[in-house]
């Protein structure tokens, strides 16, 4: 997600900067174009969680159009083939340590695997596609990979039969099958994740590929922009958030404390949204679900009461964050997953942003306003 | 380098988005103000290039301001004793292929550096730093380990007594301490490459930044950037020009045919510079003194005529790439090395331009005009 970095209303957009200046244009998405509406390809993001599965998503991103039934049989088919690790990667992985912080990793595996599985030089765009469907694919091999072996010294094979991506994963986090409430749940989140215009990391994989370097450059880089605390490091920091309350009454009083010494609440607010996140009611409803069949409603009461009262005192609106975290949790996702999730999930947008940006030809070069010391006489080391 | 995509006057500057738009402010460099001119911090790039060692641009660069005689002393000792690679680090190094981009090894190495050599959450001026002053001296070690293991079966040590960046990198690449005119030749070339305001990798690094990710996220998505073929790529390019020909006056003829043709010539334009790019004159005086000292002029010969013959038909002038390639090649230095070089110079200006977006406190996020399907209707899979 991105969040603004201030409990201000989100409508000033204090520390954004290009901030409504067109840097390019895209085919792919609108965002808040009314305050609160996001559209992939035209297809309003509500009906799309509502309805679609992330694999036509995915498909719709990175190919351009809904699948037909036939055209989803035959990528699910394809997705499943991609999720091996060659070995070479493996090791390397293997060398990454326990403490190290997952999307380190993610950074790392998607580097080498551009060393094993280079993309061609001419940068053509049925190439591109397919380095797409590989590397959502296969990141979930490369994280859940890397933890079973340096957390609990275990080589798991990371090729199953899971039908889907969000299955996939979760099947290899926890070892067996997970339920169809767990996949329907991680299915959503990746929908919801997917895609988001301008963001800071598709931005970065966009500046990236406007040199014309490869796919694995330019996701690599979108992978590090992701993990700061201001974009996709937030469904961590929200997580830290709603962890800290026993019961909802013990974190309105503390929200309303931190508020009033002007903390930061990550999770509240967006660059672009000025009245609410259109992607807060589909998570929301995840997480109710999710802890319903928990048994506990703990941490969508933190949530929801939280939720409420950053309304009340600041008019903040939750983002996609928010909800997600406890989402994540409850299907005993662990923290630091949280924003290679988000990696899996945008992947499928920053890999059609790449093609768009090469078609489009453009290097992205702008300027600076110099605020230095005006030009000055060089002294000799000896002078100095 | 950052160079045009066609061979129009650059002055068009076609190609190029956010041309002339402030994304920023910056303290660090000032390029092309009067149509020819960059400045390291206020410093004229001409004296520089004549005076100043690089430990002493990467001091200015990092640091803030150019060292006295004990601080650079005792950076350089710092320097030498940042050169070594962790175990693990070799290893993954031993895994990538021969056959392997050595910019892909270097995006990886420095992707993997950060996992056992991770940032403090914080992200504070001095540990940033540290970490440029590391990454500086370490790269070499870790382009060369790769190379000399994966071409040769070697395991080198990479600890070596050189005093300055320059002669690290050529000693471990030629496997001996090498000549005072190379190290000054090197000396000189990474001077000129190592700053240039918001070019596209630098840009790439400040959007990274801007979401306060950490050090490594940051340098690895601008390495990724530098790759492409429209910007560091650009110096590799330019020796396959050179080699292509026998003599000046079999360059000439074809690269008017090829003019003729309207082929993109590599290492010529820029989208800053109007009239020259004032780093040629200093490079082109390494590149002459080197192919004297070999005793063979073709390939500076045919990369004057065809400065020349550019000048004369397009009034195109010659960018920092275009002399480089001879001196790197003069110099033994592979061609896929070109790049990882510009990357090793380049590190002091993108860590400066790190540690000022983080102080900025903005995250770049533009917007962008939309240009695919409006507002349509999901279809059911079942109906599609």
């Amino acid at each position: 997600m991105e969040t603004t970095s201030t409990t201000e209303a989100p409508k000033k957009k204090k520390g954004v900067a290009l901030a409504g200046v067109n840097a390019g244009s895209t085919a792919i998405c609108t965002v808040g174009h009314t305050g609160n509406d996001l559209h992939y390809r035209g297809y309003d993001i509500i009906e799309l969680a509502k309805s679609a599965t992330f694999e036509e998503v995915a498909y719709l991103l990175i190919h351009g159009e809904l699948p037909t039934t036939d055209e989803l049989i035959a990528y699910h088919g394809r997705l499943k083939k991609l999720r091996g690790l060659p070995t070479a990667l493996k090791e390397v992985l293997e060398h990454i340590p326990k403490t190290a912080h997952p999307m380190d990793v993610m950074r790392t595996g998607c580097a080498m695997l551009g060393t094993l599985e280079p993309e061609a030089a001419d940068r053509n765009v049925h190439d591109a596609k397919k380095l797409g469907d590989r590397l959502v694919s296969c990141f979930g091999s490369i994280l859940v990979y890397w933890y079973q072996f340096s957390h609990f010294g275990k080589r798991i094979e990371v090729e199953t039969d899971d039908d889907s991506i969000a299955a996939h994963f979760l099947h290899l986090l926890h070892g067996k099958k997970p339920s169809q409430l767990h996949i329907d749940a991680m299915n959503t989140s990746l929908v919801l994740y997917a895609e988001h215009e301008f963001n800071a990391s598709t931005f970065t994989a966009r500046v990236i590929a406007g040199t014309l370097s490869d796919m694995y450059s330019c996701i690599t880089g979108a992978i590090g922009a992701l993990r700061g605390a201001k974009h996709g490091g937030a469904n961590e920091a929200a997580m830290e958030i709603i962890e800290r309350y026993k019961n909802a009454d013990e974190a309105e009083k503390d929200i309303l404390e931190r508020m009033s010494r002007k903390e930061i609440i990550i999770g509240f607010g967006h660059p672009v949204y000025t009245i609410a996140d259109p992607r807060n009611e589909s998570i929301k409803a995840v997480s109710q679900k999710l802890s319903e069949d928990n048994g506990n409603m703990t941490l969508f009461n933190v949530s929801s009461r939280i939720e409420k009262t950053m309304w009340d005192q600041k008019k903040m609106f939750p983002n996609l964050d928010w909800y997600s975290a406890s989402s994540y949790h409850l299907m005993g996702v662990p923290t630091g997953m949280f924003t290679p999730l988000f990696v899996i999930s945008r992947t499928t947008g920053w890999v059609a942003h790449v093609i768009e940006q090469r078609i489009d030809n453009k290097i992205i070069r702008p300027n600076a306003e110099y605020t230095g010391p005006e030009n000055r006489a060089f002294v000799p080391l000896k002078n100095r």
